[in-house]
């Protein structure tokens, strides 16, 4: 059911995503593969997912919720062009594939990344019937803090800063909250924007979507011991000797996982006080800690 | 009383900058300070300028045009900041100073001028009394159209790809229209947004949005050469050798001063259809030929 839900939502914001990039003239071609190319480059989308599994939990109309879920997508991709970029952390693969800057040139991947961002306030601020202009507005605000040096920007920031550097383990927790936690606790709160709910519940889905957020790194740090071990035979643990801070580094392979587990726990039992039907993103927030890519 | 509207708007802008930057928090002191750089560098402040002064012919209170005047500029230096780096036009200095990515680094720049982007946004949907959401939203997606693919990214894009090659009068039209154009468009949009009046009324102001916008890229083309010869005793007409198409190159010295004169007759005869007290803005589309910086 869960796999179902995510080809499903994939399939829904990838058409979307094409559809947004490829109606824009043909001024720019080159620009607008780029575009394209960092735009539907692949991914689990799991920030769409969100939007759409929490929206219909909330009996939003997955119409409502197609804006936003191509906005924030869109946030994600250019974050990831520019992440690649030389100057940051200079990535030539993404997904198997060539990254923008590979495939194009790097100003292009700059302008890329930029346009895309732009893009996202472009789709959601888009005078559509299903939605009102405050709850649009409300959106444009939530996804801004979301990205910007609030958010995920300083997030990758802190991240850069922070490689060479021994971290402790609140500076990494503040660190993730930001570069990832942030935009994953933005695709809830589009999905209650567009719902009509009490505040109770918003904290509810929120102190859950923190929690996911949280625990999605924190596997991040785990797999990339785990896959490193299977798939280089590695040793666990070698990551260790890397020149960025993780989980397992703080708190051993074990602690970590132990952390990521608890986290889960936690979102579920957020999301067990809620009145709704649940399964589909309880079964999401398990699969967070499950998955091995 | 141009000189001194201009001080005033550009005072005005500047403390708003100085506000919205220095209030976000403190978790990434050099992010935010790269971004200060970029804001705060300088400059005539020409997209404020004229936000505030077609908001104030159209009888609009200053406060109601205060978050535009910002979020247009935030864009402005964002695009600067990027334009200036390695992979674009590759520059050192800007107004006497080092640009972001020489005074602080490359990937401080590339942050700072994506944290820059957002904060547009961030600052346009903030709640406000002033606005409506339905009017906030507007320039929302005025903002968004005017800086992205179809239009300054876009235009840069085609910068970048014209360099090394002829191109003939419409592209550089296009080009200028979509890099500089859009954005100054895009503040009078702004500033009828905030208002009240005709659509004929919006047209005509579009109008001299239109005609100043190319005027003051035709201008800059213009002054590059008089500078150049006054400055660094370099023939007129020497940077025809240079690798940009501009408009002496394509029309002349003195065909490119006849164009930038007629667009400007073009702006004002727009302007002295409209039954507003104009004589700033008309003043200010004189001052676009006219000025030698």
């Amino acid at each position: 059911m869960l796999a179902d839900a995510i080809t499903l939502y994939q399939q829904r914001v990838d058409k979307l995503l094409r559809h947004y990039i490829s109606s824009q003239d043909d001024t720019e071609p080159k620009l607008k593969a780029a575009m394209q190319h960092g735009a539907l480059i692949g991914g689990k989308r799991i920030r769409p997912f969100l939007v759409y599994a929490v929206g219909d939990m909330l009996n939003v109309p997955l119409e409502r919720l197609d804006a936003c879920a191509a906005a924030i997508e869109c946030i994600h991709a250019y974050s990831l062009i520019h992440d690649d970029l030389p100057a940051m952390d200079d990535d030539a693969l993404r997904r198997g594939q060539p990254t923008v800057h590979i495939a194009f040139d790097e100003a292009t991947a700059i302008l890329a990344g930029d346009a895309l961002q732009t893009l996202a306030f472009e789709i959601i601020s888009q005078p559509m019937a299903q939605l009102s202009p405050k709850q649009q507005l409300a959106m444009v605000a939530a996804l801004a803090k979301a990205s910007g040096y609030q958010g995920m920007c300083g997030g990758q920031s802190m991240d850069l800063n922070a490689t060479d550097k021994q971290i402790d383990l609140t500076t990494l927790k503040q660190l993730h909250r930001l570069k990832t936690g942030a935009l994953i606790r933005c695709a809830v709160a589009l999905a209650i924007i567009a719902a009509d709910i009490t505040d109770n519940e918003q904290d509810l889905l929120l102190e859950f979507a923190d929690a996911v957020g949280l625990a999605f790194q924190v596997q991040d740090d785990v797999l990339d011991i785990i896959a490193s071990t299977e798939e280089l035979g590695k040793p666990q643990g070698s990551d260790c000797e890397s020149n960025k801070s993780t989980y397992p580094k703080l708190l051993g392979l074990s602690g970590a996982q132990a952390t990521a587990e608890s986290l889960i726990n936690d979102a579920l039992s957020a999301l067990a006080k809620l009145p709704y039907n649940s399964q589909l993103i309880a079964e999401f927030a398990r699969f967070i800690i499950e998955r091995r890519v």
